[in-house]
């Protein structure tokens, strides 16, 4: 049994936070039996609608009153004439080699993300969501102060100790730091991508001592060893991605969930040309052929538009090639096993 | 009290090594400190001559029988007449700049630095030197059979777990891994740089489950809190270099010493331009300015003789701006104290 602030803050009976990982991860099931088993089911809502949204979140409710929402911060983008010259240019061969009509549907502007955010936000209250997390940024003042005026828990995530003070200071209740063995996106928002690559034995103890919130350690966490050391640098939990990922409950494509079971650490690499923000995933066609483009293509979400009916076509036909096959540094310790199995396995290892 | 089988084999009371760290600063103060206080202290030899390494191991064996020697093993190299003339334009202005007169030492061959390291070895074994670890690869099987037959304990560096492996295979007693987390220079000498640069979160359990022989941690471990999550993973002791370099009895620079302390964890970068292999070290203008050309520098050693009197005039002038100021990536962890006292507080940490 680990009891501290953050389990008696999180009601969770571990000191386990399932990550929110987004695009169809974080099923019900999933969400439900981190929670059931006592840890923190998150539901990932950065690419929902406020209607997909309301509707997972009443599945889980169902089930669950405990578990958390992840909102992604959406950030002002600008697009260059350029940039979509050369996204054009370098995405439509392989449109072509994928049988993919132009799919037509139009770029969204940076005002609809605002928007989109604000009616998240509307769910998340009217909903009575007990804990919601943020990725990409802190939301504004009026919005921290109506989550809070509603007792919601808040949770942000930091790469730096930078980012992690600019959360304290916004009145987020946790900080959930990422750590460069991190699979998925970046969270910085402050720093940049190459300097905000800092490695959990450095990250953890250095936030420590400069927040006075708890800290909650993310990045290559896969077993007890992990909570363990996590918790020996002074974080009060964890939040595990990849882990819960390969879980038969999770809803990551069988081909995702196979290719990081046969990953090797140094396969898992950064790469910005799924979503215009940097991320680490499994070394694939995409990633390589993308490779010297990937720093001239547009900023997120524009390039996550760009390349959507590239990811969703590969998907569904179960080619490996160009899925965003997102996951972190510890791919040897994935298992494919139940929530329940993987969470036992983890208390017992940490006694 | 922490006794493992590392403590047994390396005749140590902590489970604690300090990492050779090349050109200065492991002066014999602080090495026979770093032993005399139950730690093991390394002298980092790489670029000094036979004769050089050969007085220090005998002051050192003035004060303590218990220490070890680090070499460079040295690898082929190539230099492109294209990747010299960049070297030339862009480090001849800063030469003018710092009133360097063309030092006219020429550049050596790939055949010396093997001499080199032959008489190296030969060294270690006519001084009957108990541990020898190796950075950039593994020697040869001659090599690794001669030290064999006078019983010096044989140390590897990996990156990464199929570099771990290979060290296993080649007879070394143990493995150091270094994490991204790590300052100066990048061991790794199968995997590429990028792929190589994986946090000890994910490195060290992956590696312990992979290889049979005691794991050593090393990369921005600075305190009891680092010392006890490393072995929480599976490492059987750490390897320490940022926390003894600002170390009173360390010969690092008073500016390096100073810089550390004021630097923040996400200035200190990878820079290929020091040395021409890829290094962490604090940001300075000589790191800035050169970013544009880093990738088209000669290999290491070249490109390491070919800054070396930039280098040299910066640090004797006390001009941080060009001097190679390694560093790991917790900075903030940093102190100005006595070894003892390091070792001290770090044991009474980590009960």
């Amino acid at each position: 049994m680990i009891i501290n602030e953050v389990t008696d803050l999180l009601q969770m009976e571990h000191p386990i936070i399932q990550a929110p990982m987004a695009g169809g991860v974080t099923t019900t099931e999933l969400v439900t039996s981190v929670s059931n088993n006592g840890g923190l089911g998150m539901i990932g809502a950065g690419y929902m609608t406020p209607i997909q949204m309301r509707e997972q979140i009443r599945e889980v409710k169902e089930v669950t009153s405990n578990f958390g929402v992840n909102l992604f911060v959406p950030n002002e983008f600008s697009v260059s004439q350029n940039a979509m010259e050369t996204a054009h240019a370098v995405l439509e061969p392989l449109r072509k080699e994928l049988n993919i009509q132009q799919d037509g549907s139009e770029l969204p502007e940076a005002k609809q993300f605002f928007e989109t955010f604000q009616a998240q936000i509307e769910v998340v209250i009217e909903e009575k969501v007990p804990i919601c997390s943020f990725t990409f940024g802190i939301p504004s003042k009026e919005v921290m102060m109506k989550l809070k005026q509603h007792s919601i828990i808040l949770m942000g995530t930091a790469t730096t100790v930078r980012e992690a003070v600019a959360n304290e200071n916004s009145g987020m209740d946790l900080v959930v730091v990422q750590g460069s063995e991190a699979g998925g996106h970046r969270g910085n928002f402050i720093d940049g991508h190459e300097e905000s690559l800092v490695g959990l034995m450095s990250l953890i103890p250095q936030v420590v001592d400069e927040v006075s919130i708890p800290v909650i350690a993310a990045g290559g966490i896969m077993d007890g060893r992990g909570l363990m050391a996590s918790l020996c640098l002074g974080a009060k939990g964890v939040q595990m991605g990849t882990a819960f990922l390969t879980c038969i409950e999770s809803g990551a494509h069988k081909i995702h969930k196979k290719a990081i079971l046969h990953a090797e650490e140094d396969h898992i690499v950064f790469t910005r040309a799924f979503s215009g923000k940097w991320a680490r995933g499994i070394k694939n066609r995409f990633i390589v052929d993308m490779q010297e483009h990937e720093r001239s293509f547009p900023d997120f979400p524009v390039q996550n538009h760009l390349t959507k009916s590239i990811r969703k076509t590969s998907s569904t036909k179960n080619n490996k090639d160009f899925m965003s096959l997102w996951g972190g540094q510890s791919p040897r310790l994935a298992k494919i096993q139940t929530v329940e199995s993987l969470i036992k396995n983890i208390m017992s290892e940490a006694k």
